[in-house]
């Protein structure tokens, strides 16, 4: 069964892609708005765990249309859910057996409900996973330390490729600089460079 | 980091001790009251995918509370809840890094809410792990297909270890064996007899 997992080269998604390679045919699926070549970043990543890779193309007007989320709210949490939801709408068309993300169970951004996932389920007929949303964040972290090689780093600093660094490039093309530490609390981000 | 599995020799929670076991060192762990030697099923099963196995003894005063709960409600879903809720705190004070269950997404019984299972991590300091609660039916399904050898029949002829056969049999004594066709709604369980 081929699989197509979300994946920003973080720690979560990669955990993810760990979890069910013994399952699936894992492809790595990095979304991407032309907006910057930040997707790179998890293709190497990829590349340096031996998985398959493909981008998947978003229209550029979502990315935009969660940017003025964004400005409104002062917060990234529903532009970010947009995007998200967005990304595994198209990825369930895309023609896997089987579509994934890294949400984890005590995320609070990005969420697919229950009733999320049978909608999306039922509509492309395909299944929806979601291998980390039966672990806490430090059952994530004690697994992460004990197989992934990780770099930690205040979210502007570090390189990765979740959707968050093309909707900052917006944001600051927008708003200049300034906006993005008003909008982005100022988080840490995982970026994984191997397992060990 | 040593997990500790509630193991019924099912489906569900054979795929998730294939899903853990390059993550933790699994034991799978049987719940008994001492009343019937169906938890020797799970044993076996255990053996023949060459799983640890230790058992759970919990007190009979558990199951014949659940059995009381089933028999004023006519339906098995809370009385079989009681007994998942005891058996998860005792595996959680039995001193495993980690404890986890077969719980799937679409599952009505058992359930553990997200604030359960914090408050299970917390009060015991241990990692509370739900490895199926990302997959839905279908999924489940499809991966038992490919990586199971399953037996299937009607509850009460199968051979199986979940603590519903022990729960049935203090039914069949207080009440006749008729009060549980009553009871337990005919569905299909399963055994798991080896890995394809």
């Amino acid at each position: 069964m081929h699989l197509g997992l979300l994946y920003s080269g973080g720690k979560d998604s990669t955990l993810a892609a760990l979890l069910l390679e013994d399952f699936y045919d894992v492809t790595l699926v990095t979304a991407r708005f032309d907006v910057t070549d930040d997707w790179k970043h998890a293709r190497e990543t990829a590349e340096a765990l031996e998985f398959e890779f493909q981008p998947l193309d978003l229209e550029r007007e979502i990315a935009e249309e969660a940017v003025a989320r964004i400005r409104d709210d002062g917060f990234p949490r529903n532009g970010i859910q947009h995007v998200h939801q967005h990304a595994l709408e198209e990825l369930a068309a895309a023609g896997f057996d089987a579509i994934a993300d890294g949400t984890r169970r005590d995320d609070r951004v990005p969420t697919v409900s229950r009733a999320q996932a049978q909608s999306l389920e039922d509509r492309h007929d395909v299944d929806y996973i979601a291998p980390l949303s039966g672990f806490g964040r430090q059952a994530v972290d004690r697994l992460v330390d004990a197989h992934l090689e990780v770099t930690v780093g205040p979210s502007e600093e570090i390189q990765r490729a979740d959707y968050e660094a093309e909707l900052r490039a917006i944001l600051a093309a927008e708003a200049g600089p300034e906006a993005i530490a008003d909008c982005f609390p100022d988080h840490e981000q995982t970026y994984v460079t191997d397992v060990r």
